[in-house]
């Protein structure tokens, strides 16, 4: 599969160059490019890597002179990542699931599948499930009983989907993804320790070892449009009402959303962000990756956490968050400042320095 | 299906108010309820949703006056989470994996399994497999060879046993659990930089590069009564003897234990907790989400861990910890105001200003 | 399958005693050793295990009596646990995956496997696919289109390729690690928040809210030789050019190394570490649990990272690091001391005494 520059260019909104006829049948960096790849240079520090690279067209940086970097094409764009969305979605080859419905496949005779669904080999699909037009349901996935999928789903090999999920348009989940399964919520017939240590702020006082008892999750999991789930990735059913994910919303490989959370719409969480049970997240909320949110919190629209904030509060709407606990990216930097100084400020104070130290030791 | 308040008070042991024969088929918040939905109002906060929805019969807090609220039938608990348990358990309709052994499944002849043990589509059981009455296998599973399972198990879609792991009654795995893989235990031809910084506590020396040769996984992995594997959670082999889950353990999600590791009765690990190598659980050990904890270490009876604690050393029965390093969660609030009211103290200090502030600055 | 003492010893390189001719068919620690097993003694506190169990043989420190500790024979090798690395890889008898290839794998005529290539049950291989000599491929794993393995591959059951990953030789895939899957790369139309909160190192400013658009993964994984990845771990493929894993290298369970990444040659990483995109790894690192890595950052050759690390900047060569932004131990240890001190300095201060204490309180 081949793309003229000129077609690329009008595909991206973008500016195109030289000889637009020129086919691209794929991208390179550009000491790495060949011939008929297009090279990604999109910042003046590539220049040198073209001259190593064999690239007759590239995307370049604005206001790049592409004829004196020796191209025969160019492409400039004005948001060079934007135009990478583009792009490698012409040149993505897919997954390379096949269309129609594999014979192995084993489909419950109460579920509607429409007619142009593609579901892959040693698929199960159970009682009841509706996928809509569009949809590719990969091989070796499990959709249980009950579950609806709105149009131009994907579901990569081995994703599993739990009873009653109801998914919007357009959602991609990825192998290994675990959705609407039961939750986690247990109790003890009399008081905890747990209940306890959270009523004292610490102290667990004298109970009586006891076993847990399992709360079935009833609720199960709704999922809007354009959402993406990562792999391995597991969304908890909700007790009685549904753990809910916001349309737009994109999470990475091995993040839990626990039961009854309500994440907002178009959040972005990074790999391995974990949010415990009925805690509610806000709209276009940023979690980078390793991030942990507790139990019945919110967290307020357009908050960005840093990697491996552990929140334990409510956070308002638009703060810029980092550490453990998490706190204002700024006050973090300043307890952090003041704590590498301190060593050397108690040396002094017990040497009776009182001239007290402004330069933290360099790590 | 449908129940009577008065079947379903008399299972859970609560009274039953008002017309009991009145029938249920499910449950719901307060405000969403339908008029055959039993709507959840255990705490007085609820009452105002019971107005807004339809239902007619609720599950009141202690005390509540049912008719007041324009009920016509209602059940009243005394432990109200405790009744959830109960009542879930009636109304679940269960992941919809049928009864009997699917003709896809593959079943080692020399596997024994009780008459009565329903086996998934495309599920793989291999040689010398023992499964107890009642047990469900669910579809997309791989039980290894020598694996003995007891009654009662429920083996959601794609959860894998490893060889020889031993499992009691009335065991849950759900979909992507990974149970008695081989643990990861590596060597180097001569000392490394790992033992020689833990020697050294930090340095590495000079040490040569080396290539790093797997110790194999010889004893596999036991698992009590009662216990229930989150998805996608990794219980590893042990070396020589197994790796043990106590009888009444609940791990949730993305969970891993590592090789070696004994954990007692009746804990409770919430998503995303690690535990490594060769580490001792006691009974009754709850810890929050992200928990992390070294190898060769114990955690004592009835410990309490807060969310994303790391756990670097023995912790005594009893303790309610927090924080990276774990310390008592007392000792760790300690620590935290004051290092939230350092950046002001130094500031002071450096000013020549022994007025030490006790305010901490707000978030 | 039983193995003489003699044979053992001279497959470890390690010194034989007694009666060499002794069969054993299993190891076992001391107390609970059968008269066929190798009870493992190697440090002198085993002593008094071996009288408590039943074996005749075993593996003991240098020095021991092996006649004054009542055995017939007795191995001592100078590494016990490079020892132990070749007497468990002997002893294991593997996961029990059939040789040939299932009747029910799916298989693409395109695909090129050599002649004793091992393939399990409902094992679906895309096309064009090529695998090299000796290996085997498990039940329920999914090999995508264009994928190469090298000899000597071990994908256990439930393992995931992607698209056009190319791997070495002798590289074994645990359950549910999923290789070469889509990065987590998103772009919004214009300067969003994550992006100003970065350029400001903390206000987000005003920033309208916007929705993700999906950057393609085209550039797939590379996985040089004798590597091995645990259950659940996901390696995700590169943007342009593919994520790299260096030779020797073993990754633990439920791990992530996302697009783009660069990890060297034999890096050990335990359980749980994430690794944010476009990050370089140098050889010979070690992580302990749960690290996370940022994106876009280096680490040094050599480098030891404790459990739990957070590395949010560049890490030379050779350091030793610990903590929460990680630093080098010694510094972290410093600070963490002052830190336990800090209440009590802070009372003293507002208490007008000068007299610092040096002692922290005990945990």
């Amino acid at each position: 599969m081949s793309h003229s520059i000129s077609d690329i260019a009008s595909a991206l909104g973008a500016e195109a160059f030289g000889d637009t006829d020129l086919r691209i049948t794929g991208v390179a960096e550009p000491a790495d490019a060949g011939g008929d790849d297009l090279a990604l240079a999109m910042k003046p520090d590539y220049a040198k890597g073209l001259g190593q690279g064999a690239a007759r067209a590239a995307m370049l940086w604005e206001g790049a002179d592409w004829q004196a970097l020796g191209l025969e094409a160019a492409i400039v764009a004005p948001r060079p990542r934007m135009a990478m969305a583009g792009l490698t979605r012409m040149l993505d080859p897919g997954p390379g699931y096949g269309p129609g419905i594999h014979p192995t496949a084993l489909i419950d005779d109460s579920a509607e599948l429409a007619p142009d669904v593609a579901v892959g080999a040693y698929t199960i699909i159970g009682a009841g499930v509706r996928i809509g037009a569009g949809s590719i349901i990969g091989p070796q996935c499990h959709i249980g009983p009950g579950c609806e999928l709105g149009q131009g789903a994907l579901l990569h090999n081995g994703a599993r989907i739990g009873p009653r999920v109801r998914i919007g348009d357009r959602v991609t989940l990825h192998p290994g993804a675990a959705i609407g399964m039961d939750g986690f919520s247990f109790v003890t017939p009399e008081e905890n320790a747990v209940e306890k240590a959270r009523a004292s702020l610490g102290d667990a006082g004298e109970t009586r070892a006891q076993s847990w008892v399992r709360i079935h999750s009833l609720g199960a999991v709704e999922i809007g449009d354009d959402v993406e789930i990562g792999c391995n990735t597991c969304i908890d059913a909700g007790t009685v009402r549904p753990t809910r994910i916001g349309s737009g919303t994109k999470i990475d490989n091995l993040c839990h959303v626990a039961h009854n959370c309500e994440v907002g719409r178009d959040c972005l969480f990074a790999a391995m962000v974990g949010i415990a049970g009925s805690t509610t997240i806000g709209n276009n909320v940023v979690f980078g990756g390793q991030v942990g949110v507790t139990d019945n919190t919110s967290v307020g629209d357009g908050v960005v956490a840093g990697g491996a904030s552990v929140i334990l509060s409510k956070v308002p709407a638009g703060r810029v968050i980092l550490g453990y606990p998490a706190t204002k990216m700024e006050t973090h930097l300043e307890m952090y400042k003041a704590l590498r100084r301190l060593p050397r400020v108690l040396a002094d104070l017990a040497g009776g320095n009182k001239a007290v130290s402004k330069t933290p030791k360099s790590d």
